[in-house]
């Protein structure tokens, strides 16, 4: 028999990651490679009871601290499964059939899978060969069948963040065109700047924010949109009845009663790369600095081979086959601590 | 600006459960009232380190141990978080748009929301007037215009099963106009039957299954789908990358690896069930039982009222303002322990 398969699906290419990243070294998928503080984890697990976890997941606790904490009012925020969610999402709700989605390239590489899922016309907007972006590009590519524009900001895996001027432009350049931008804010912290109060006074801005980077807590699954009341009704709309689980809305409100835990991740963070990057310099490597917690690397030998002995001593990083990243190693940055042990196999693997 | 927003999710009307539930006695949606053993809950929790949480999830080792479980080829399951994500996707997946989705009536309603929220064309099957059902009457159904027929077994919320040979004429008639049927068994081993085999014998068949009753996790979504392997692939190709968390799936798999304890919570539960009906019959009342963790109730008083009274005492139950089942309370089951207090408040708040 030939049952009805939707054809966008039928002909999407999936890749699922890896599995088996458990006692590793995990410095590919830009996750924190050490974790949240024991203590916290420990108090958050008190909370974990039989009756908890016999409970359907209430989202509302958690959404009201979250919106106090961002400072938007509550109507403007909700959760989702991940951002990988989100995503799914918005270009469900704010993009029609062979309607355009514009993005910068390279950037998360989700944006387009989930435009092939769904029959949406992904538009990428090149950078320039030195790694450099114009947003006059971006801005030129946004036309009367655009329906959503993405800005990761910082952008992964570029590393670059856009400035506000820009991204206002491109804003009200989507504005003219009825559409929507998504602002997806995943590396924020790591870069302090955020774009949020644009939710606020432009009414086509959405901002995304995960709890899987900084908040060390990519196995909850928990992401939180950012807008206006009216998105966010629309989003709500198109929503799973429990979409996050209640796991990760404990850890997530916990978190946000520790204001502290943030900033002692974001410095260790920083004081890792900015040693990781100093250190690979004092060596000779052509170390780049990025605004999320990552960093480039041209290897002396080709990356992919140096990737691959690295992950033969149980340490994994990102490198490319071809493109215009295919020289670099992509590393995720830690605590100096979590760095030197990726510090120490990289110049046993890849002598000059 | 009017940015585009789809019309189907423009248009559905969504309605999420009241928030607050913890620390109220909860009967109302089906959960276990009282969870886990804590011993097992406490094993668990020793896994929950802070590397485990800062590791995107990996399904596979999990998914290993339930395909042997349920005793299927790995490549026949998938999980998703909760059944409500599957049902998500399984409709995006093999329904086209204004094609139409048979269920019987009253059901589990996400199936109908869903189809709102996607475009699909809902019919509905209704339940004779003594809440009995004829499958000649869902087979007359199923047309050309038919991309999936959905059994809710035991169905929720009137309780009751279908046998064998009337699930293999639905699916034999929905082969023949080349349509997927999806049997939802989210209350199985409270009734100890299953059509999983059927999932290897036909192209067409799709077997849910949930761990948010029984097994008592509805905080962590945890759902898998059981279906050939051509119907496993296209659920992957839509799914999200990251779509369970991954403390779902080490709850999952270590329930898996302790057998006996779904073997005492089904043994506790039908001992509630059974001294719940026993007693409220020897009270007077009608006390109809069902095949899943659920009765229902005649009220001598109207069920809203009664509804009411027992959640200003901290007790919820489900009941119905108009239909077929208005004249009832629904009530989740759980042990004996649980039940009496239950019963003891009903005594109280609805004397004849």
């Amino acid at each position: 028999m030939a049952f009805y398969v939707d054809e966008h699906i039928k002909n999407t290419e999936r890749v699922f990651p890896d599995q088996g990243r458990y006692g590793m070294l995990r410095y590919d998928m830009n996750e924190n490679p050490e974790g949240l503080p024991a203590w916290f984890v420990d108090e958050v697990k008190a909370e974990i009871t039989p009756e908890y976890l016999s409970i359907y997941p209430e989202p509302d606790r958690f959404l009201t601290k979250y919106a106090k904490y961002v400072g938007v009012p509550r109507d403007c925020v909700t959760a989702t499964n991940g951002t990988d969610q989100a995503i799914r999402y918005l270009l469900q709700t704010f993009c029609g059939q062979g309607h355009d989605v514009v993005t910068v390239a390279p950037s998360f590489e989700m944006y387009w899978v989930n435009c092939n899922i769904l029959g949406l016309n992904h538009v990428p907007v090149a950078y320039n060969d030195d790694l450099s972006f114009n947003m006059e590009n971006l801005i030129a590519a946004i036309g009367p069948n655009t329906d959503i524009v993405v800005l990761l900001n910082p952008n992964n895996p570029v590393g670059d963040a856009f400035s506000r001027e820009d991204v206002i432009a491109a804003i009200e350049a989507a504005r003219a065109v009825d559409a929507v931008v998504i602002i997806d804010e995943a590396y924020h912290y790591f870069y302090p700047n955020t774009f949020i109060d644009l939710t606020q006074t432009y009414d086509n801005v959405i901002v995304m924010r995960t709890f899987s980077k900084l908040f060390s807590l990519a196995a909850c699954r928990l992401g939180v949109i950012i807008s206006n009341p009216t998105i966010i009704h629309y989003v709500e709309n198109a929503k799973l009845t429990f979409d996050v689980n209640a796991l990760a809305l404990l850890f997530g409100e916990k978190i946000l009663d520790h204001p502290e835990i943030a900033e002692e991740l974001i410095a260790a963070e920083r004081e890792g790369r900015t040693w990781t990057i100093e250190t690979l310099q004092e060596q000779g490597y052509e170390a780049r600095p990025s605004e999320g917690n990552f960093i480039f690397i041209r290897t002396h030998r080709p990356a992919p081979e140096v990737a691959a002995d690295l992950e033969a001593r149980n340490i994994l990083v990102k490198s490319w086959k071809s493109g215009m990243l295919a020289d670099f190693l992509r590393v995720s940055t830690g605590s100096k601590a979590a760095m030197e042990k990726f510090v120490d196999a990289l110049l046993e693997v890849d002598a000059a």
